[in-house]
């Protein structure tokens, strides 16, 4: 295979503007309740009109942010302003933290006792806020992202279901996610806590979850940074570390730490080497990292976003060091995604294959997948091999 | 094929002696800490040494039940003795709730969320009882039963993530596991406690769960038995819906009720005919009553359990009808478990298969897959085909 970067480019660009962004704008607004519908069949139709408030707050954010990185079309704006005014109206409870779930209408159906609801709010209204000047916005993002901070030792609250102090874990995810959304929240917040933020994500990502020797995360440690042999200590899930690493080289590429970025290189390579199916191809979803049965039945499965955070994190990783293996598992990942995810016949892209990379289930969208991941990485990759278009690969020595 | 009865009844006997209790008996008794390891590999060797309490119930009720009702065989006695010893001493909180998982040692880590602890505590105390003569084990599962019939219409309690009232759900699994449980506690209940249990189980089971048009159960309808057009409501559980119509056998043989005896067979074909395979055979693990996409990524695995829960229900179906409907599914599922399931290289039975029937994980218990299902299939498949062997099914008019 000979990829060109300018072909690259094109490829992604024709797939996010001709493709993937008319498929949602077509299908996913749900013009008599506001908001959007993610549960999209094959083909579109709707086969479920809940409402899921990190898919609600993830397409608000993914127009605004074409709006404001890519082209400020009017129909993008006013697709995010659809968004946005659904969230404001109905995503809150009394204390400002953000439900998990609402029904067609806006009726809250699952509590907030996941706090991503409120990284994807806050980061869906910051980038709106940007795009449209809406001080509400902004003002609600900066209070949310606040709330985050405040709830970040205690997530789940009275839902935590973990006796207190038998086996205290943290989870990977939430500083994991506080790299990016601090990145998207800059503009508003303080320069203090901006940096504070970013400092905690790279000294926890690096410090408590990575294993050292094998240079995989583990998704949960004990609070110091121990491993901890247990069904969620063993966790390990590849797609989920391997986005982490590019959410630390936007960080470290800003402050221009390269030792930060060639870890994170590293990391991605090694995570590939583990979690690649070398009978059937692609990334699992999750292994366990003595290799005993993993405890999710799902863990063969080959998802979209998996695959696609994996060519943003090598398209970044290789802009930024030159590796070639970086460039050669670019290939490789790029062959198994593109010949499999997407769907041809009816646009946009599948998100669920099997071990063997059928499709299992044909939806393009339902309540973990929407207008998000494949957009979002088609914007971001073809942002890269523009870049690797106009300039070889900065060599680190 | 031909499958003669007494033939049926030695494979099953000869399954259940030579193999799979002594599989357990061999690799899951904790000799340091009490109670049991579940979580073993295809070999037998622990991999996890913590303690779920369903597992550690469910195997103290198989062990007590052996001894009851097939040969009192102290070394069974005392297996269940030493598993209750371990549940008594670390499974409750303060209030009398059961805790879902406990460290080796026995430390409680995770809250009493889950209902279903309670009951199979319950469940496994009362045998326990008969078997051992323990006046405190009864006590315990009478006072666990009334617990369970308290909080029977709260089951989560504050761990439940539902907003109250917007798309108010019952569920399947309650009234269901009540149908054997109150059989099972029969003999320490009042006449009056357990007649009102089980006109409950039969009422609401056959009342608001069944899909009248299509014989099929549903997982969770509102609280009137409407249908509800949502992923839970359109949840399809075949495995489920057919060991709940066993359960519904047992009692309506007890009782001489014909036509519930019908009506449950009814259902056991028609859910059979919905969840096949029809290009791999065996049957699915979850289905969306109107085709949707499940929400479960492990919906088309083929699980231990739904299998071995079909062969005792269309047994019990075909005892007690006679249709040469039953005796043919029979045969088909027999052909397809026993091919798939058992592992002649280490003993005992997978629990996981992929779609195609390959093994997905090769344990042989975990979290979820004790010493439960098999065994107990194996016991009441062989006093089924023990009965057939003696007398042919009765056929009704």
């Amino acid at each position: 295979m000979t990829l060109s970067m300018p072909d690259l480019a094109q490829q992604y660009r024709a797939a996010l503007l001709g493709d993937v962004i008319p498929f949602w704008q077509r299908h996913s607004l749900d013009r008599e309740h506001g908001g959007f519908f993610t549960c999209l069949a094959r083909d579109g139709a709707v086969y479920d009109t809940d409402k899921f408030v990190w898919l609600q707050a993830r397409q608000v954010w993914l127009f605004s942010m074409l709006y404001n990185r890519l082209e400020p079309r009017e129909e993008w704006l006013a697709t995010a302003r659809h968004g946005a005014d659904f969230l404001r109206q109905h995503g809150m409870d009394q204390h400002g933290d953000w439900y998990f779930a609402l029904d067609r209408a806006g009726r809250p159906l699952v509590q907030p006792y996941n706090i991503f609801s409120d990284c994807f709010a806050a980061m869906a209204l910051s980038q709106y806020a940007l795009a449209s000047g809406d001080d509400g916005a902004r003002a609600l993002a900066e209070q949310t992202y606040r709330n985050i901070l405040r709830r970040k030792d205690h997530p789940k609250g009275a839902y935590s279901k973990a006796v207190p102090d038998t086996r205290p874990l943290v989870s990977l995810a939430l500083p994991m996610i506080l790299a990016n959304l601090s990145l998207e929240l800059e503009w508003l917040l303080d320069a203090a806590t901006f940096e504070q933020a970013i400092d905690m994500c790279l000294r926890e990502v690096f410090g408590l979850f990575l294993d050292q020797d094998r240079l995989v995360l583990r998704e949960h440690v004990a609070p110091g940074g121990q491993a901890v042999d247990s069904f969620e200590g063993r966790l390990i899930n590849p797609g989920h570390g391997i986005e982490a690493m590019w959410f630390l080289i936007d960080i470290a590429e800003r402050r221009g730490d390269r030792a930060s970025i060639e870890r994170a290189a590293d990391v991605v390579l090694s995570t590939l080497e583990l979690g690649w199916d070398q009978r059937h191809g692609g990334i699992f979803y999750f292994l366990d990292a003595r290799g005993h049965p993993p405890q999710q039945l799902e863990w063969d499965q080959k998802l979209w976003w998996v695959h696609v955070e994996t060519l943003v994190a090598l398209l970044k990783a290789y802009r930024l060091t030159g590796r070639p293996e970086c460039w050669a598992w670019y290939e490789r990942v790029h062959e198994y995604t593109w010949a499999r995810f997407p769907d041809p016949a009816h646009g946009e892209w599948f998100g669920y294959l099997s071990r063997a990379g059928e499709v299992l289930l044909p939806l393009k969208g339902g309540k973990w997948k929407g207008c998000f991941h494949v957009p979002r990485a088609l914007y971001l990759c073809m942002r890269e091999c523009e870049a690797l278009a106009a300039a070889p690969p900065a060599v680190l020595s």
